[in-house]
């Protein structure tokens, strides 16, 4: 490294450079030399040949310290954009974030993994591109696409290796059937995975090293170490939802028994209402509805309102998601957790306050620090929008922004 | 980086370059800058320098590729040695490797922890200056001693969060006060996560990133990722003794319940084993017993030798093994876990044949990859050896090998 010639790191240096502008929001160049530990000449040339792609502003000068007022830097929000989608059987979300990761255009609708896979994807791209149309996104700044779903996958080839919801999905290649039909590269990766990075990217955590509990249809977990996804072998890590909570549990539709999902999870949580005729029938809940959030929200809000059948159920949840949270924080030695998708979006206060208590009080090394939970900021769009921050930061990575300029 | 001065990043050069002819025992110059991306010049520089510290050796001569066959480099062995030490309640470990991390020297006795912190330490440290006496080490050669213990630890202060076995050792300052009687530098860290960087470190395990099982007297897991063990916010990580595998579980003594600790480690089968009074009085077992591994020793002994009540119990310690390990794997996504410590020593093959069967039925990602299970060459020193590897490792990086030279 040190007899490297000057300029051979250059495309590495530059991802560097555009990473500190972005953490920094505004940051002059002497702040950018110390920042990166470039040196002040290098410095002024990478900012040149990022103004000339037009990644990066000059926005007016900072406070002098002696001399001249700096001149302050930022990125340029409108110079590129990604696309990032949460995709999972029972709710779709596409999100259009700026080179911030700063959302500019949002849409949702029903999922649409029970359809047929081509027909599905074919009804997620039109979507797509009816959103860029409407936020009058210029095609050519799209850096990529995000696709955020459950595991297990292979994610380099862009395919999941589950028979989840259909046998159909098994080896499907999702993530290039989908570039296919864009035009646009299409990065596959776990949902709850991208909510915890997309946390993190936009400045909502400050840690860098935190684990983040995912609850939509299913259950997911993603932890960030160092400010990056924790991969493990296969980038299938954090598979919360089927971890055994009880030894003498019954077997799951994914081989494991005793999983915490069956606990916890909404479908779990609409059969244990089922159970609770009254509270069944005041709250509509029918055992054959395949989509599960409507009915769940409908327990969650019951539960916020103060029915207290529906609060137990849900604080019943919330304690065994408890105790998974204690496997999570003893396991990966954490100290914050984030709670986010869809199904914490109305119960979130309950959940978070439960949990807490329960990592608090259970945790192994709670003398070595203790354990915050906290709700994320993105809510029901945390993976959607970590999906297109995962586009940001692989690009930054290896500053292939230029490329399609 | 690109604009260092040639030289600037020497120290971390250096200990790039020592980690590569440690990795590939014996290496010529070519192959040297080949796999660091080190330049050839500076290597030539590079190379002489840790030949004036007595670092490496040329040892002969490779196969010609057309030209003069090249010089072969290795590191010399008797330059620097490191000293490990496993303390737990009942059993203490201590080794002194060589540069390369090959054992030269061993000794065990019993634990020493059910003695006050004061004479504990003292005992420890007599037994390592008659070892290295016994090995005829000199002081000046010894880089530092890495002492593995369990958890929760303040590792960066050398002290132990735990009121187990007694609480005058809770806070402690036990690798300062063991540093101060032996005049050595002196590393705290986990057990677990020693036998795993260890196992790497030797070349036993081929995989970057695999997962560890650790059993002594108590229950612990290490993660390496990359190379390196795996250590969340405060080194605490991988506790896998205490996660819930039964919501319905008894509370533990660390503020969880249901766990593992309590179905599986060496104290609950000798419990069980009680339970089955013919068992009990034919293994010559006792409830008031301090020290279980002799009595674990001798159930896992009955069940090697095919006594079908003493198989029946350590298989059910084996299950329960493998469900957290299934956790385990299903988190971090490994695909090899490997059984270290001393209570897998008799009975390792049952264990080892039990959880491999539990982790490739019911690990989440099977799909993306097989899970293997094997057994520690390094057996019951494992967390010694791997206590000496980590200073080993922590010299190489920081390259303060030349310091007490």
């Amino acid at each position: 490294m040190a007899t490297s010639p000057i300029g051979a790191g250059r495309p590495k240096t530059r991802g560097t450079v555009l990473n500190s502008i972005r953490k920094a929001r505004t940051i002059s160049r002497v702040e950018l030399a110390a920042s990166t530990g470039v040196t002040a000449a290098t410095i002024t040339q990478v900012v040149r040949e990022l103004m000339d792609l037009g990644l990066v502003l000059e926005v007016g000068r900072g406070v002098s310290t002696g001399g001249k007022p700096p001149t302050l830097l930022q990125l340029n929000p409108h110079a590129r954009y990604a696309v990032g989608i949460l995709f999972e059987r029972n709710i779709c979300v596409i999100v259009i974030v700026d080179l911030t990761g700063r959302q500019v255009a949002r849409t949702s609708f029903p999922g649409t993994a029970l359809l047929p896979p081509e027909q599905a994807l074919s009804l997620v791209a039109s979507r797509v591109d009816a959103l860029l149309d409407t936020a009058g996104v210029d095609r050519g700044k799209v850096l990529g696409v995000g696709l955020a779903t459950y595991g297990p996958q292979d994610r380099e080839a862009g395919v999941l290796l589950t028979h989840q919801p259909t046998a159909e999905w098994f080896g499907y290649p999702v993530a290039p059937r989908l570039s296919e039909i864009l035009g646009q590269p299409v990065l596959l990766d776990n949902d709850a995975a991208a909510a915890a990075i997309g946390e993190h990217w936009l400045g909502a955590v400050e840690q860098d090293t935190f684990g983040c509990l995912y609850m939509a249809s299913g259950l997911g977990g993603g932890v960030v170490v160092d400010g990056e996804v924790y991969r493990g072998v296969s980038s299938n890590g954090v598979e919360i939802g089927h971890i055994t909570i009880d030894i003498n549990g019954e077997l799951c539709a994914c081989g494991n028994y005793g999983c915490l999902a069956n606990y916890a999870e909404p479908a779990a949580v609409i059969g244990q209402a089922l159970e609770e005729p009254s509270l069944g029938r005041r709250l509509g809940l029918s055992p054959a509805a395949t989509d599960v959030l409507p009915g769940f929200a409908r327990i969650a809000t019951a539960a916020i309102a103060g029915d207290p059948t529906a609060r137990a159920l849900i604080e019943r949840s919330a304690r065994h998601l408890g105790t998974a949270a204690v496997t999570l924080t003893s396991l990966f030695d954490l100290d914050l957790i984030v709670l986010a998708g869809p199904s914490f979006a109305t119960a979130g206060p309950i959940y978070r306050s439960v949990i807490e208590e329960e990592v608090q009080r259970r945790t192994f090394a709670r003398r070595a620090h203790p354990v915050r939970v906290v709700t994320s900021v993105s809510g029901s769009d945390a993976a959607a929008i970590g999906g297109a921050v995962l586009v940001l930061q692989s690009e930054m990575a290896s500053l292939q922004l230029d490329a399609r300029a």
